[in-house]
């Protein structure tokens, strides 16, 4: 094993054929490898705002100076969908929500890697989510990933027919990382627990303030007390795609989410918004360290 | 029926309750009957950048003036998520990619029409799709959603099971749209025809260049030739979440996409730069057409 990202698509990579990353602007022929091998992390969350922030963060952390007159700028503005930045050994990309949208960006990542020939790449979400029985600001490393339907396969559509793919995570990876995060932040209360991945926030995270609602109040509290006693200790929406599809490519792959509420007391996100964005910061700085931990740094 | 928007759900609209609607950074106790009560018409689209375009294509069609020094502005910018401009009667949002993403939208959306007490709105979804036996820069108004394991269903996961709710389109306003359409653009090939809604860009529609692809080149034409022979004439990821939302909340919705590329040919999109932004003003200047007849101004 060289490390590298190896697709298991006979019809990519010929000689000669060019292939277009249509929803981040980019192609094979931009000459990928001399652009990006030095990739070792891809982070990934939600919204292109907080994805610029960690890039400008991780370029502080990681003390990467440009040329005087330079900045970073989005790689993928031409595709007008994600927001990519790129800082030293670190790629920091907007995937939007859900698990389409993610899919789409991860797809199109996986491609650009096995392009640059990146040798051994962690790809970690940082992001949002729910939390289930912990204060609102805990930091949730995901140790498994359960779908809205409580399953642990994810449920691919391939022409036609389901295909079910195992969402395995790295446990070693999650347990570096919150040991990162617990040295370096131990005023964060960061956990290791399983995350539900939902299809969507309201109907499928159990809320009661959608536009649709035909639960009562006691079904919701049921279903997120079996969450709770499954081990769940946070919901969001992205994870389950990400994890199959790292899984099946054998790409590592980690999820560190902050929690903005505790759906034992509530739905709604009630939190001010300076607090909430002060929340936000925390799997950041959760992340940052385990890379600076892992480039030797600290 | 007094043309309002009611939303089954007996949990919301209570007597002095807020409601934050979390990803549009709005709230009811905003005073939404003031600021939209006036919308008839709810335009969606993917991206910030082409629903921004929209908006001032629509405020030049519709005539509407703004006071010297004022422009439109993102509503939805406090949320970091979704961009949304209201022009007269027009809201002009971006639902981002997949059924999930669309779905948050939709819910907070429909709760904002409800409590601005709109009546008689129209939901038009304005995007881009990939074409089956049309050239590319066709537009197709949807005559029938399928999702990507052929169903007539849209599949809602609610407290943990599985709810399949109809994704009925209304027939009579996708012909108006046509006819508007055809009438203002002779030129553009407007066309009815159903549309299959995928869960991903790659495998769920059948692409041989994503990252995984696990089926022959004969596979792949035989599933694109089944959805030719159903009727599909193109194919796209959030319709079946809208159109069933929309069908069970009793709002009108419509569809109308243009198509890049003719999956019978081939499955990256070829088309220059240009030629691609005119193609995704199309759908646009059909809706247009179609506002501006509903509204007696042609």
């Amino acid at each position: 094993m060289d490390g590298r990202v190896h697709l298991d698509n006979p019809h990519l990579n010929k000689e000669g054929q060019n292939d277009i990353l249509y929803h981040i602007g980019l192609s094979k022929s931009h000459g990928l490898k001399k652009l990006f091998s030095d990739l070792r992390f891809v982070c990934m969350g939600g919204t292109p705002a907080r994805m610029e922030a960690f890039a400008r963060y991780i370029k502080t952390e990681l003390g990467i100076e440009l040329p005087t007159g330079a900045d970073i700028y989005d790689i993928a503005g031409l595709g007008q969908r994600y927001a990519m930045f790129k800082v030293g050994p670190v790629l920091s990309v907007s995937h939007g929500m859900g698990a389409p949208s993610a899919s789409i960006l991860l797809h199109e990542v996986l491609k650009l890697l096995m392009y640059a020939e990146c040798e051994n790449v962690i790809v970690i979400r940082i992001g949002t989510s729910g939390g289930i029985g912990v204060e609102p600001g805990s930091v949730v490393v995901s140790s498994g990933i359960l779908t809205d339907l409580l399953e642990e396969t994810h449920e691919f559509h391939v022409l036609g027919k389901v295909v079910k793919r195992p969402m395995t995570l790295d446990r070693n990876l999650a347990e570096s990382i919150r040991a990162a995060g617990h040295d370096a932040h131990p005023s964060f209360n960061t956990v290791l627990g399983k995350t539900m991945c939902a299809n969507d926030f309201y109907e499928a995270q159990a809320r009661v303030d959608g536009a649709i609602c035909e639960y009562t109040l006691d079904d919701k509290m049921d279903f997120v007390k079996k969450l709770r006693d499954m081990g769940v200790v946070n919901i969001e929406m992205e994870s389950s795609v990400f994890a199959a599809l790292c899984a099946h490519t054998k790409v590592k792959f980690a999820m560190v989410c902050v929690t903005l509420v505790d759906r034992l007391e509530g739905d709604q996100i009630l939190a001010p918004k300076a607090l909430l964005e002060e929340f936000q910061d925390r799997p950041q700085k959760i992340v940052s360290a385990f890379i600076k931990r892992q480039l030797g740094l600290i």
